[in-house]
């Protein structure tokens, strides 16, 4: 499996009156996380976006464990939990940088036509990316192994 | 169990090159149906921060089920999926003009003090607060009622 | 001269750390008060996006009077102080609920084609569009009148 | 005169439909723009609101010369424009890859106290600071010199 970390600059505009980074900037961060695993995978997601397949995001889970400040540094931690050809979901740790977890976060993705939104299948239209990801995603853990 | 109507319209801003709302942007969309439904029952989120008690987000989980366009109004239905004097979950169904679900979402949140981020008691803190969570939320469905 | 005046409320998310909005979104409410003046004239911004015309913004200049916080609501009052056929110049101000003057502003527009952002006549592409604006924008004064 | 460069990956959340990024997201490259001076400078911007001193943005100056796009890396180059003990101004050049000047601003600030928004003088709360300005601010041009 490999995991990519990208480290992120908190920025001002990023807190909210609370005194800590809002919510929501946590899935941007998760996004860059996943831009950079793509990346190190071999690829942009914005060639992809060029040749007219989109890949959403369906579903998000996120846990906040700890507050993030403006000063602070985080790392993202981005990894391939999933992918079966269609289905692909990417697994998040959002690290301070006294390796405290901030947030652990999930998503799940479907590629789609830009035009229709219709799914596609990520074999057919991108074979490399698609043995890239059977290369590089989590793998089942052997049952009976010693 | 009390459900709070808000409307939004979609800004310009919330678009990505994607050509529909950005899927963090849907967190801000819950944040308003949730300070809705909290005035709704009569209460107001600021002023809870102004006694020093902040009620952070601990766990989102959000399914997308069809994109928001610019020149959409969507309309947030809230409600509290869930309290128990420590813990208050809000559900949220996000809906286009047309009745079609755009998302479904859930929010996990704790009363801390401003100064600490230490759990608060809403019970003792917020009396009148207490009640009308006990009065708005989902409630349990009766077994065996016919 | 037609002025609209759009109310918003304060996001939570619109806060920074400071205690009040962050500055940039300011840009965001410029934004909502110029599409509402374009509706208030009988026009939608987004029709004009679907005929592969985009109206990007050239120039921004901002002055931040007072600062506003979550829980307030603004009304920003737009108009159109300048057009020439080309350019397309609108003037805001961002009100509070006291009257008090949160920011006024300016931006400045140009019409180009979506695919080559090259500029394009109002006056060719959207002749009712054209007609609107020369007779809402702010007129001239008259000299020597009495 | 002291001038940082802060390179900056472009965000697919800082995006809009026109498929070209958002006006106001330049606001925050300013700002990190100006972070990364300071820190250039020897300081830290959240020093200053720990010791309960903030520095409010009163003015912008944008001009948007060349739309910049998702995948593209923009430098900002910020240097003191002016500098007289209560008053900063600063300057940014937002430049792409290739060169191309993709934005000119200017922001001006004041500094204020946190609980009050009153102005302070940074020569008395910061000498240092003030020395640092005095320095690496842009510097007037002699005039006669030969």
């Amino acid at each position: 499996m490999l995991t990519a970390t990208k480290e992120i600059e908190v920025r001002y505009a990023e807190t909210d009156q609370m005194g800590v980074v809002y919510h929501a900037n946590y899935l941007i961060w998760m996004e860059i996380g996943r831009t950079s695993l793509i990346e190190t995978m071999g690829f942009k997601y914005s060639d992809m976006e060029d040749e007219g397949v989109l890949a959403p995001v369906m579903d998000i889970i996120i846990s906040y464990k700890s507050p993030v400040k403006y000063g602070d540094k985080v790392t993202v931690h981005t990894w391939m939990e999933h992918y079966d050809g269609l289905r692909t979901h990417y697994a998040y740790n959002i690290v301070l940088e006294d390796g405290t977890l901030a947030a652990s976060g999930l998503s799940k993705h479907v590629c789609v036509k830009k035009e229709s939104f219709r799914p596609v299948s990520v074999k057919k239209y991108f074979p490399a990316w698609h043995e890239a990801c059977e290369k590089h995603k989590k793998q089942p853990e052997m049952q009976g192994s010693k």
